[in-house]
């Protein structure tokens, strides 16, 4: 991916590290960058070795949205369609990786940049960092970014987002839900180190059984949520790490996965 | 209107203040209060001028719910259904208003006055306004109230207000998400202002494709979800003034709304 | 109930409390902690003078959900979906009982322990409490447990607690909304008689009708929701309880419920 406006590296214990790299055009989400994006996504989803992502950015901007001065050179309805379709497809690769994605958020991350942070399993950012779903500044409302959005942060705040577009510091945004850490811009790396050491020692399977079946039973009614949750607890119980754990616990001793 | 126990003003800028007027009966919801409530409602869903409305109150309360003396006078279940499903409407017809509502909350808001903040888009509140679902206190749970309530707060601190009908100060309440501001009361009026200032100059019909999107998608599933805010950021993209917003941020000049 | 791992009392007002009695097993929800505490709650559910139960637990720990000793010496898929069943259906009855469920956390609440807090209708710990949802630790993702955890609290912070299996404190579990209250160790019996006291003095009925009717309500969309609501606070009024509390609001005095 020498071309690539994102970069990819993978570490020993298999931490993906993708990263925004377009710095000049504040890593807008243009169809190029959406295109690589996806293709880097989709190389995580067939990667057996990964086991945390953290998506990062490089420059003052985490990610600025889409490139509106590429969508003030279109005005078919088609080119729109394919572009938010496009988008939301690399938002939904988020929520289906088998494994967990964290937002490393260093500078200001509006409109669909915001919604990227939103729709990561974690995130966190520098206390420097901003947000905003900036649309309806420019008579577009974030009609996507709401998406994730209600579901990560209470209604009456996300609506203040989107009616007027201001801008929240990043304390406000961890109150809200949409951040679980801020750390000093110097202490950022050590805040997203701290959450993945967590994460890449766990066995993969529950992660990836688990996390899929969080956001599916979200969406049920609580018995069918009750009722795929156990079947799925039950599956996890059979795989070689889970008896390994209970066997370690049991022995009072430190499991061994595979 | 000039029975009414509602009052409606407009500003040149399209900002509509619908008062509640009956300060002697703690602008009560009985039956003659919802329907001139429901007419004024009405009367901004086909005013073509209005951009934002404000819902504030006369006197020292801001809304106390149903009036329970006039249902002591009553005994029948058909009285009850109309009157809930009367109320009901005018709750739905907030949502469903093209133009976001601003709840300016001076004083208490119970039961049904509690919902009516809720249902709200956004709410501003004097630090000297209270908040209870009250109704238990008179046998009688606030569960039309809890409709607005569950998707404004967290569950459990719902649980505990529709349980208990004890109040919650307006600091609490902005802390559960009930409210975006709270404001000394001779700052009340300025907060408002302040909401209302950054949502008036923002282009009508994007501001009401969003509000209509956010409150549908939120009920979905994620991927029908992201259908349709994408179709609908889509159709927004080709409107008039989307256009203007995006030729004047490629351009770096304030956009001109028709 | 002698040979129970399960206590259970009732004072004259209709407090009921219920606890955990297996203090050397952390009240690890074993089958049989599961088949007692099911009694203690079908036991509720048909008493006609319960009015609240109290969730309590002996010991050091609250809860640390499921035995881990017990399951490593099962491997059979059967035995697995067998108990999570039977601890699914033990967690629904709580929302099912006509009558609010109040956790009282005094120690750690760990896995299906911090599951059994999130799925009581209301909950109060000591400052020294500590939740985690730590089955990810021994390679078991806390799928059921993520079933009302989600349902409590911000998906970003439930994942974090979900993905790592890491201790929250009572402080940050109120915070996300797990919690109602935290009180010092010796104020925490205060602290849950006073939830307790506001709530048994109110009418029976309204308060199980109330209780059904936002759960349900919860999985609705907005105008199914308030159609139910509607009906159901139409059938409460009618209630001579609720009848009397209108009467006695108009007259200005004290209800006499029945």
């Amino acid at each position: 991916m020498s071309d690539s406006l994102v970069l990819m590296t993978q570490d020993a214990r298999g931490v993906v590290r993708i990263t925004l790299n377009d710095p000049q055009r504040f890593n807008a989400l243009s169809s190029e960058m959406l295109t690589d994006l996806q293709a880097a996504l989709d190389a995580v989803a067939k990667n057996g070795q990964a086991r945390v992502v953290v998506l990062a950015a490089e420059g003052k901007a985490f990610c600025a949205g889409h490139n509106l001065k590429d969508m003030a050179a279109h005005s078919k309805l088609a080119y729109y369609q394919q572009l938010f379709a496009q988008c939301s497809r690399m938002m939904l690769s988020i929520q289906k990786l088998p494994v967990p994605v964290i937002a490393r958020v260093q500078g200001i991350a509006t409109a669909a940049g915001c919604q990227l942070v939103a729709q990561c399993d974690l995130a966190v950012a520098s206390s420097e960092a901003r947000f905003a779903t900036s649309g309806i500044q420019y008579g577009l409302f974030c009609s996507t970014p709401s998406v994730p959005l209600v579901r990560n942060m209470p209604i009456k705040q996300s609506m203040e987002m989107l009616l007027t577009g201001d801008f929240i510091d990043a304390q406000t945004a961890m109150h809200y839900g949409l951040l679980n850490r801020v750390a000093n811009p110097d202490e950022l790396e050590a805040a997203v180190e701290a959450l993945v050491a967590a994460i890449v020692t766990k066995p993969r399977i529950a992660i990836q059984m688990g996390k899929e079946l969080v956001y599916r039973q979200r969406e049920m009614g609580l018995e069918p949520a009750y009722q795929l949750a156990g079947q799925t607890m039950a599956i996890n119980m059979m795989d070689t790490d889970a008896q390994e754990g209970a066997q370690a616990f049991a022995q009072k001793r430190k499991p061994q996965w595979r």
